[in-house]
C-alpha cells in the first residue's frame, strides 16, 4: 500500500516513518559518511523560524564544520550509535539520549567514532538577540540525567523532560522532551505562535491538528505552523514520547 | 472534549477563550510579572500588517521600554484592574474600559499599580506615513466617554464606539468597538481590503467567515486576512461587543 | 454554544449527552410518570433491528403493560434509582447494574417503588426464530455478579462483562458492557454485519467511526449501521465503558 | 443568479421560497381551480410520517373530498385569503391564522368562497391508534385565540402556540407555530426521533442543520428526518416564526 | 482517462455517454437480438417511481411481448433506426423522433424492419388509478409534429415538446423534449417532487444538480430523486435538448 | 494503526483483508465448527440482492443443510482446504478452485473432511424465475478447468473466467473470475445497473470507486450497489485477479 | 440573506457586486471627494504583479498627483460619469468607455468636471523594464473606437477588445474587454502563469474557477492567481462582457 | 467539455497536455519565432526554486541570448525537431533526446535550424554556490546514450536515467528521465524537501499527489512543492515516462 498518512495541509505537515527510506535522504557539501532526511526548512505562509533533520552517519563519517551559518544555533538529539561532538576544541562523547546546545557562531565538529551508524535530530535556528540579554552557552547533557517536570493537575501522565530553564530568556528555542502515560489526554487544543517540530521517540497516539486527527507512532514526524491547533489521546501500551522544537521568550519583530 | 473551534484556515484564524490557559503564555524581554498569549502575528500570504496580545500583568509587574521597534505605533485597550501608563513623562491611570494610542517613537512605559492582575488588549502596528500627512499624536481616553455611532438603517441595532474621526487621514489604523443588539445582523458578507484582529468583549453570535460559520462568545478571538468576506447574527439576551482592528486609509504599495 | 458533536450521517449518528434534556422527550401511551428519549429505531438503509431509549421513571410511575408487541424481546439495564420489575408474576427489585432479559411473549410490568427517578436503558428487539432453536428463558442479574472476560492479547486493558453466553444461538442479539483501562485500543476498524447501539455509561475516548473520529464520554450514544468500521483510543483517568447492543447467531434472510 | 440554497442531503432537505414558482406546481385529481407545491411526502430512508403541501386555491376552486385516503388525517393552516371548510355537514369560515384539525376517517370538503386566491398549509399523516386511547375528534380554531406558551429560562424569547394539549396522548402528531424574538437561539442542537416539517411564517435567523447552518426567511420550507440535529439564532427586527410539524406519543412499532 | 463524469449522489446519478458499451449491456428474456443499458431502476431513498433503458435492436430483432408486468405503461422514443410496433393488433411505423404511448394492460410487440440498429428510449412505470378518471389510451406519435410549447418569459430560448396535455390529469407520467436556445437558462433551482429521468439529445450544457454543477452534452444520462434541485446554463453553439420523464398529477399515498 | 481503508459509502463499501479477525464472526444455526464473517447482505437503498460471506469449517465441521430458504440460490468458490459438498445425494470432492452452482431449492450438505481448516466464499441469492425460461441445474467444477475469455482489444491483459454461458438466460446471476496483468486499465469507469462483491484472490491494484481511489490487493472484499461506477488499474509483479458476483438477465420488475 | 458568492480560496477571491456597498470603501491620501473599493492587491503566494480599485469620485472631486510611486503604470476605465484626465499638462475628456494607459513616471491628474459621480476601473502594476526594449507612450482612448477582435473557431461568439498590440514587448500587461455572445463556451480550462483581475461589464455566466463552478454577473470581480484554471459559460439574453487584466511579456526573473 | 484535469491546489499543481494551447503561450522579449508556455515559477509558500517551460520555436527563430540572469543555470531537454545550440562558442546540433547542461554565466545562444518547429523543455534555476565545491562545467549528451539505472528490488520496472552523477555534489539540481514498466509502482508516498516539475513523456498513470489521485499521460505536466506526497502507478501497455527536475546537494540557508 503506497497509500500512508503522510500529508501537507495549510496548518501541518505529516512525515510518517514508512516514507524514510534510502531513496529520499539529501547530501550535504563538507559531510562524509552521512545522509539526512531533510524534516522541516522554512516554508513562507507556513513555518519559518527553523530547519530539523534526521541525520544518519555511518562509522568514521562526519564533518569538520557542519554549519555553514554564523548566525544559527543548533540542538543534537542522539538516537542511536556514537558521536564525538568537538565543541571550541573540547570533545564530548554522546551515547543515546545525548543532548547537545550549539549557540550560534560556535566552532563545532562531528564524527562517528562507533562500529554502527548514528542516528540524531538536527535543529537549526537561526539566533533573534534581544536587547539587554546575554546568549547563552553552549552545554551537553544527556536526558537521563533531567527529572521530567509534572504538568499541573495530570497526576504525572504528562511531564516535559526540559534542558532549559523556561525562564532563562537568553534562550529563543525550546527543544525538549514531552512524555505522556497511556490514555493521558492534552485537555484542549494547544493554539499558539509558537512553531513546533515533533519528533515521535517512542509509542503512540491519535493526535489532533487542525482540525483533523491523525494516528502516529514511533519515527513519525509532525510539522506544525504557528497557531496550529493540537492536542492527543496517548495509546498504551508503553508511554508516548516525542522531542519537541518550539519558539520562544521574543518579541514579535514588525519592521 | 478538546475538539474545540480552534482553527486555522486560509482566509481566517479562530481562536477561542478556552485554548488561553496557562501552558501557552509566552514571556517577552524587558517585562516584570507578566505573560502574554500572543494572538496574531504578521504571516505572509494571510495577514501582515499587525501584531496583537492579550496581556496579564500581576501587581507590581510591567516594563519600563514595552516597545523594541521605533516604527511601530500600539493601541492597548484595558479588559480588567487597573494600569499606570507614562507617555513622554506624563502617567496616565487607567481602568476597565481605558484605551491609548501610541505613535511610532513615542516613549511609553507601563506597570500594574493595582492588587489583582492587569489584563489587556495591545494591538502594534508599524506606521506608513503619507506625504503631505502630520502623523498622530498620543491620546489616553475611555470607551466609557464615547458615545457610539449607529450604522445608518439599522435603527441603532449596530453601533461603532469610535475612538479616531474616520475622516483624519493621519491614522492608519482604526481600533474600535463594535456593537450589535440581540437579532442584529450584518446584512452582507463584508468583503475588504482591511485585514482584522476582533476579540470578543461581551455577548455572542454565529459569525461567517468567508464560507463558514462559527459560534463566537466572550473572550474568543477572530483573525481575518484581507478580504475573508464576514458578517454575523448577533445571539442575545445581551449585547454582543467586540474590539476590532482595520488598517486604513494608505494607498497600496506596490515596489 | 450550541454546536456540539451531534450528527447524522450515512453510516452511524452520535446523540451527545448534552442534547438529552427536557424539551425533547417523548411519552409512550400505558406509563405514567414516565418520560423517554428514543436514541434509536429502525431505519430504512441504515440500523432496522433495534429500539433503544434512555427512560426515566418517577417515584411510583411506571407502566402495567410495557411492551405492546408480541414478538419483541427486550433487556433493561438500571443506571440510577430503583425499579420493581415483576414477570410473569414474580417480582424483581432492581439497582443500578441491574439487568434483564425479557424474552418475545412475556408478561412484564415495571414501577418505581423509590424516592428518586429511575433511570434505565430500554433495548427492544424482534425476536428471530431459528430451526432447531428454543427461545432463551427470562433473566435477571447484575453487572456485579459478573466477571468480564479479558479480550486476548490485551493484557486484560479491554474486558467484555457478557450476560450471556456467546455460543448459545438461542439469543439473536447480545447486550454487553465493554470495559476499557486508559489508553487501551481497539487495534482496527471493526467492520462487520452487526448493528450497535452504544450508550456510554463512563470515562471518555476518541472514537473512530466510519473514517471519522469523534470524542465522546459518559452520557452519549452512538448508533452504528451493519458494517460501519469502528475503533477507539480509551482515556484516562478512570477506565472507559459502555453498554453495547450487537444483533448475532441468524443467517441472512432472502426471500 | 440559479444558484440558491435548496439543497437535498442525507438528513435534511431546503426548500427556499424562491424555487417555489408558477412551472414546478402539481395538480391533484378532484380539485378545482387549485395548484400545489408538495414540500414533503414519505421517502424511505429519511422522513416517512407525513406528506405536506402549500395549496393555493382560485377564487371558486377547491374539492368536495380532498382526502382519498381513510387512515390519514390532516392539519390546515390559513396563510392568506379566506376559505370554506365543511366537516362532516357543518361549514366553518377560515381566515388568515384560521387552523383545522381532521382527524382520519373524517368526511370534509373545502372551497374558497373569496375573491382572492387562499393559500394554506396542508399536513397530512396517517392516524397511528394506540390501545386504550380514543382518536381524537376534528376541531377548528384560530392561531390568534391561543397564547403562546413560553419555554422555561428564555425569558419569553421562545415560545410556543400549542394548538393540542401536549399531554393529550390521543394525539399522534403536533402542528405547532414557535416564535422566536430577535436574538433569541435554540440552545443545543436539539436531536430527537419526531421528523419535522418546517414553514417559515415571519422573519428570518440562520438555523443549524445537522452539521450545517443554513440562513432562512419567510416563505422557505426545512425538512428534517429524524434525529437531524437542529439549532438556530433568530434575527430581527421582528420575530422569527415557522409552523412546525412533529409526529409524537406513540411507541416504536418493530413487527 | 478513466475519470470521467459518472457519479452516484444521494440526490442524482450522472450516466455520461462515454459509459455506455459494450461491456455493460444487459439482457432481456424474450427478446431476440436486443441488448439494453439499463439507465434507471426504483432505488428505495432514491428515485422509485420508474425504470428507464437505452435499447438497441438489431436488425430482425425484437420482442413479442416486451411487458411482463400487466400493471406497467409504456413510453418509447425512436433516436435511430426503424421499429415496427404492433399495438392491440396494430402495426405502426416508426423512424427517428417517433413516439408511443403504451398504457398499463396493453398488449404490444415490437420489431426492427430496418437494415440498421434500431435506438430508443424506453421508459416504464406502474400506473396508478385515481378515483374518477379513465385511464388513458394509446397513441403514437412523432416529435416532428408537434409544435413546441414557449415557456413564459423566455423570449422563446426555453421551449417544451408536449406529448400530452399538461391539463389531462389522466396520464400519471409526462415524457417531453425540452429544448434550449444557446445561452439559455433555467433561472431558479428547480425544487419539486418530480422524480427525472433526463436523456441529452443534443448539444451541450452546464447542469446544477443539488449543490453541484455538471457538464453535460448528447448521449448523457441524468437521474434525479424527489426533491433534487436543477437548472443549467445551455451552451451553444446548436440548441441543448433532452427527452424528459417526471410523474404527476397524482395525490401522494400514505396508507 | 487503527485507521485502515474501510470505509461505508452510499455506492461502496470496502472491507480490508485487515480487518477480518477473530473477533467479529458470525456464528450461524445448524452448522458446526464454522465462523463467517459476513461481507454483503442485503441494506435497502444500496445493495439489495445477494449475500456474500468468507466461512471458515474446521476440521470435521460443516453443515447438513446450510441453506435455510428454499427459494435461495448459491454459489461456493474453495479459497483453501477441502470440502465435501453432497448434492441431492450425490458427494462431490472440492479443492482449492473448486466452484460449485447450487440452484434454489436444492438439497445439499458441506463437511470439511481435511486437517486443515476449509475457507471459501459463499454467495447466496434469491433465484428470480422468468417467463419460458427453465431454471438452471446444479454443477461443479474447477477454475483451473477453464479457460479465460480475453476482453477485445486489451491484448490479454484483462480476462475472464465465465463459470456459466452469458447467453444462458437461465442464470439471473454471475459469479465469475476476472484477471488484469500489471499495468492493465479498465479503461472507462463501468457504470451499470449489476450489483457487485468483489474478492480479490491475487495481487494488487488501485481502485476507482464512484468518484475515489482505493488501494485494494489480496484479501480485500468490495462491495458496489447498482450503477457505483467503477474502474482499476492494475499493479504488478503478478496478475491481480478477483471473484466477481453480478445479477443479469433479468427485467426490471416495478410492480 | 447575508450568505452570497463572496469566497477566497487559494487560487482564486470572488467579490461579488452585492458586497460593494458604502461600509467598506477606502479613503486615499491626497485625493478629495473619492472613495474606493480596493478589490486587488499584492498578496505573496496569491496574485503579486497588480493593484485593482474599483474608484467613484464625486463632482468636483480628485486629485493632483494620484500616483504616489514612480515606477508604476495605470490603466483607467470609465464606467460612468466624466472625468478630465491631465496627462504632462494636457488634459483628456473621458467618457464612459473611455481608457487611458499611464507609463510608470508619467505626470498626470484627475478630476470629475461633471454633475453626477464618475466611477472607473483603476488598475496599477509596476512596470518591468526589459533589455532592449523602450517604454511604451501614455495614450488615451476609446472602448467604443475599437473593433473586437475574434477568437478563431468560435464563429464571432468570442471577442476580443484589445488596447494595445498583442505583439508590441513594450507593454507588460494587458488590459482588454472580452465579450461572448449567449451559450459561448471557453472550450478548455486556461491554466497559465498570467494573473487575472477580471471586472464583469455586463451580462452573466457561470464561471469555472480551479475546481469550482461560479455564477456571476455585472459589476462582480474576479481575481486569480498564476495557473488558476478558469473557463465559462455564457448566459443571455445580452453579452456577457468583462475588463481583463493579465501581465505578459516578460521573462520568469529568479535572481 | 470544458471540465479537465487542471488544479491548483496548496502542495501540487496539474496543467494537463489539454490546456497547453495557443491561446494562452508568452512571448518572451530577445527572441523571434518563439512562443511558450510558462510551466512553473517561484511562487512564495509554494515552489521557489525554479522555473520551467515548454517552448516552441519556429524554422529559423530562436534567440541570441536566452538567459538574462547571470546566475542562472539551465537545462535543456529536446522533444521534437532541431536546436543548434552554440556554448561560449562552439555549437552542438541537438535532436529528439537530446540534453544540454547550461551553467550560470555561460554565454549561450538557440536557433532552430530545420523545416520544423523544434519543442523543448526549458528549466531554469539559480545555481546556490558551496563553499568547497567547484561549479560544474557545461555539457550536452543525448538520452539515447544513457543506460537507465534500475532501482533496488523493483526488478528493472523502474529506472533512471541520470545525465549528472548523483554523488557530485556540485550540482544542485538534477533533471533526469524515469522511466516505469507496466503497473510498476512508487511503493511508498515520497515525501521529501525536494521541489519537481514533471513533464509526462511517454505513457501514462495514475499519480498519487498529497492525499489525491490524478490520472495522467504524455505531455501533462505536474508542479510539486517541498514535502508534497508522491507515488503512482503506471499503467500500461508501454511504459510510463517523464522527465524530473529536482534540488539536491545544498543545506538548508536559513540567514
Amino acid at each position: 500500500m503506497l497509500t500512508d498518512r503522510a500529508v501537507v495541509t495549510e496548518a501541518y505537515t505529516v512525515i510518517p516513518r514508512g516514507v524514510l527510506r534510502d531513496i529520499v535522504t539529501s547530501n550535504f557539501p563538507g559531510w562524509s559518511g552521512t545522509r539526512a532526511w531533510i524534516l522541516a526548512k522554512p516554508v513562507q505562509g507556513f513555518a519559518t523560524t527553523f530547519a530539523q533533520y534526521l541525520v544518519e552517519i555511518a562509522p568514521g563519517g562526519g564533518s569538520p564544520h557542519p554549519e555553514p551559518e554564523t548566525g544559527v544555533q543548533s540542538v543534537l538529539f542522539l538516537l542511536a550509535g556514537r558521536l564525538n561532538l568537538t565543541i571550541a576544541g573540547t570533545e564530548h562523547h554522546l551515547e543515546p539520549g545525548g543532548y547537545a546546545y550549539l549557540p550560534a557562531g560556535t566552532d563545532w565538529s562531528l564524527t562517528n567514532p562507533g562500529q554502527q551508524p548514528a542516528s540524531f535530530s538536527w535543529i537549526r535556528k537561526p539566533y533573534e538577540p534581544a536587547e539587554g540579554i546575554t546568549p547563552p552557552a553552549p552545554f551537553v547533557t544527556r536526558e537521563q540525567d533531567i527529572t521530567p517536570t509534572p504538568m499541573p493537575d495530570t497526576d504525572g501522565t504528562w511531564a516535559t523532560t526540559r534542558f532549559v530553564d523556561p525562564d532563562d530568556l537568553a534562550h529563543d528555542m525550546h527543544v525538549n522532551i514531552v512524555t505522556f502515560q497511556p490514555g493521558a489526554v492534552i485537555p484542549f487544543a494547544e493554539t499558539h505562535v509558537m512553531e513546533h517540530g515533533l519528533y515521535v521517540l517512542q509509542g503512540k497516539a491519535v493526535y489532533r491538528l487542525n482540525d483533523d486527527w491523525v494516528e502516529v507512532h514511533e519515527g513519525d514526524f509532525l510539522w506544525l505552523r504557528a497557531f496550529c491547533p493540537q492536542a492527543c489521546y496517548a495509546g498504551g501500551p508503553g508511554p508516548f514520547r516525542y522531542l519537541l522544537y518550539k519558539d520562544v521568550n521574543r518579541q514579535i519583530r514588525l519592521t
